[in-house]
């Protein structure tokens, strides 16, 4: 099987600036297509350091992903580094030029300088990319047999690159195995459960087929994968024992790919033909966020009302103000009310209603951080539950959501 | 100075199913004690893979943390594989076992099974680490004078085992430099215009200071590094080269300190002791969530009307049902109407609207996808701006936001 590792250049990478989200997709996109990546490297922008890197990834791999380092400034020396690693002198591309200058031209309307156009210098023993998206080439460079495939950091453009140029060539000039993974999320049972329910399957498991357990805000995600050469016979394989698989866990089972909780619900409403509001205190919006990012979510979606502050909650969603003053605003009694008045006001067949503690602060002896109620319901019904998260703001908003969204997942599952 | 490494397992990082955030979190905390990330590696749940990474990162690095690869599941196999790298044999840690125990019946109130027990078993070659929030306990070797740390994958397990024993006993053990960085945020200028505008300030940096470009969302974060034994002259140095930066970049200049645009608003509003409300149609409540993503910001966020459906923007915003027949959702009108709506509503000082196309769907010839009126104001005046978003919808959204809240600052901005 073909081997890619992945090098990542920047400092930015090395103190914790930004998070390096190019290697899963890179990744990703392997995995479709039958290449493995054995290793994912970030170095620094420093010439030993990314030198060590090729010679080391180039032993380990056959094709080796490189992206960053390619910006206009005094800080990007990738691409220097790389005319020297493959004994090459500086040259202008023409069709690199040429990309620059309608750029600056067309796109960004801003006067082109010096330094953009020294972004079409490319060493002379590379293959040119050309970057439609941005002003650094991407360069495809041979050397003993091995490939290796440099990409500007910024995503859009790594991305284009590797959509238009690279996945195609990659495709035509290397033999692929098939390689698969099929993926389930189950939710409401840990890991050692899970395994303990799953002992006999995982034990009867061909070769070929690994199983892998992914923790996840309260969710796990069980994956399984199969590596073969012969595809009629994976394919047949595989959907077996997910089958198998998914039977095993059924009473936990939330969806059978690989997709967040908002998906498993927004395909329940699209099939049941109905439409979900919601009315956020501590979540702030991120569920209403969840929901939107799935494209075409304006079937099921229609609003929300992020009643931040107590009179918000009176004034947009009719809340009574005594029954915020007698149980609080994180309280049974207040979502229940929250419900009621998110569908009045959007007229949806189902809402979301959450109100609680986020933390670091806002605690108090009788509702500590973490404290959160839930209400899902209709015109007809509401069901009500308690939740008590224990993370920093950032992951309790999270796990808030998720488990608002199975709540109303399993209360419409149960009308059906 | 001290080199670090940090390598993370798991074949989810390989396959692109999780972005490995650890990695990042790991190198900020560092950074802060001024240990230096040199690399960061990830390899998957395979033997001679993480060996050959053990002895590699070995070699290029003094301290090598280890993540991952420690669950209660078959696919775990760092643990034994430890044990065999540091010449170990598997016992029972008592502090471990105590820690397992009481996690099951305090905590998840689940019955404890075998495997979770197995958790407690460690090689006797190392310090354990107890992690009070999760089974995994974390493991300290030492091999050839070099300090080896493997901890869980699961985030907040990791980053408590890091805060509560692995920095405290690094910063007492290690001798360490003194290392920094100072971070501005600029908006609306381009990389090579900035490097430009730079370029005599860059040439004349002394050596042991670096400066970096980090573009983000239509941001250039510029950050300057110093590394130097002596604290009292790096800190001189850098604050005043720090200063001369700012002003270089006034025109552009968000805020000095590394934050996000939502943080950079919020200290406007807080020091003006003035409130904020959104009114979102396409970012369907991101915007609302980043700002609430601020702990304490109910301080000046009040909440926040999501109409993703006309309906929803006549209902809860009173926007006008001819403004949306005759100028469509997606026009200044409207998005004027929104804010007017929203401050009514909320009774906030400023509101901030939007209403767009974030695709890939639902563009028009008129309105094609990534068109975005934004609106933001307060009572007396109201100032609008039309956006051409060109990413894919995840990016359209957050640019859209950026965007957005940035308009907003400098309304207040041109206020004071």
């Amino acid at each position: 099987m073909t081997k890619a590792s992945i090098i990542t250049i920047g400092d930015e990478l090395l103190i914790g600036q930004v998070i390096d989200t190019n290697s899963a997709w890179i990744a990703q996109q392997m995995n479709k297509i039958g290449i493995k990546i054995i290793r994912r490297i970030a170095v620094g922008d420093d010439w030993d350091e990314i030198w060590t890197a090729l010679d080391e990834e180039s032993t380990h791999a056959d094709i080796v992903f490189i992206t960053g380092g390619l910006g206009p400034t005094a800080d990007d020396i990738t691409k220097p580094l790389l005319c020297k690693y493959f004994d090459g002198k500086m040259i202008i591309n023409k069709h690199a030029l040429e990309n620059v200058t309608t750029l600056f031209e067309k796109v960004f309307n801003r006067p082109i300088t010096e330094r953009n156009l020294k972004q079409a210098e490319v060493p002379d023993t590379c293959e040119v990319l050309v970057n439609t998206r941005g002003t650094a080439p991407g360069m495809w460079f041979e050397k003993n047999g091995k490939i290796f495939i440099s990409m500007p950091g910024v995503p859009t453009e790594m991305k284009g690159l590797m959509e238009d140029k690279v996945i195609p060539t990659l495709i035509k000039k290397i033999t692929l195995p098939y390689i698969t993974h099929r993926t389930l999320v189950t939710f409401g049972i840990g890991e050692s459960m899970l395994a303990d329910l799953l002992e006999e399957f995982e034990t009867k498991l061909p070769n070929q087929i690994k199983l892998a357990y992914l923790p996840n805000f309260g969710m796990v995600r069980l994956r399984l994968s199969v590596i073969e050469n012969n595809q009629e016979e994976a394919k047949e394989l595989i959907d077996r024992l997910f089958s198998e698989l998914s039977i095993i866990v059924k009473e936990f089972l939330v969806i059978m790919e690989d997709a967040p909780m908002e998906k498993a619900l927004a395909s329940l409403l699209i099939q049941k033909k109905q439409t979900v509001c919601t009315a956020e205190s501590c979540t702030g919006g991120y569920i209403s966020h969840i929901l939107t990012s799935i494209p075409g979510s304006s079937v099921y979606f229609k609003g929300s009302v992020i009643a931040y502050s107590n009179e918000s909650k009176v004034n947009l969603l009719g809340v009574h103000k005594e029954t915020i003053n007698q149980n609080g605003a994180v309280s049974e009694a207040v979502v229940k009310e929250m419900v009621k008045g998110a569908i009045e006001k959007f007229g949806t067949d189902y809402a979301i209603a959450v109100s609680g503690i986020m933390g670091p602060d806002g605690g108090t002896i009788e509702k500590p951080v973490g404290t959160v109620w839930i209400a899902v319901g209709n015109r007809k019904k509401i069901f009500t539950t308690e939740l008590k998260v224990r993370f920093d703001r950032q992951k309790n908003i999270q796990v808030t959501a998720v488990n608002a969204l199975n709540t109303l997942r399993i209360f419409i599952q149960n009308e059906l």
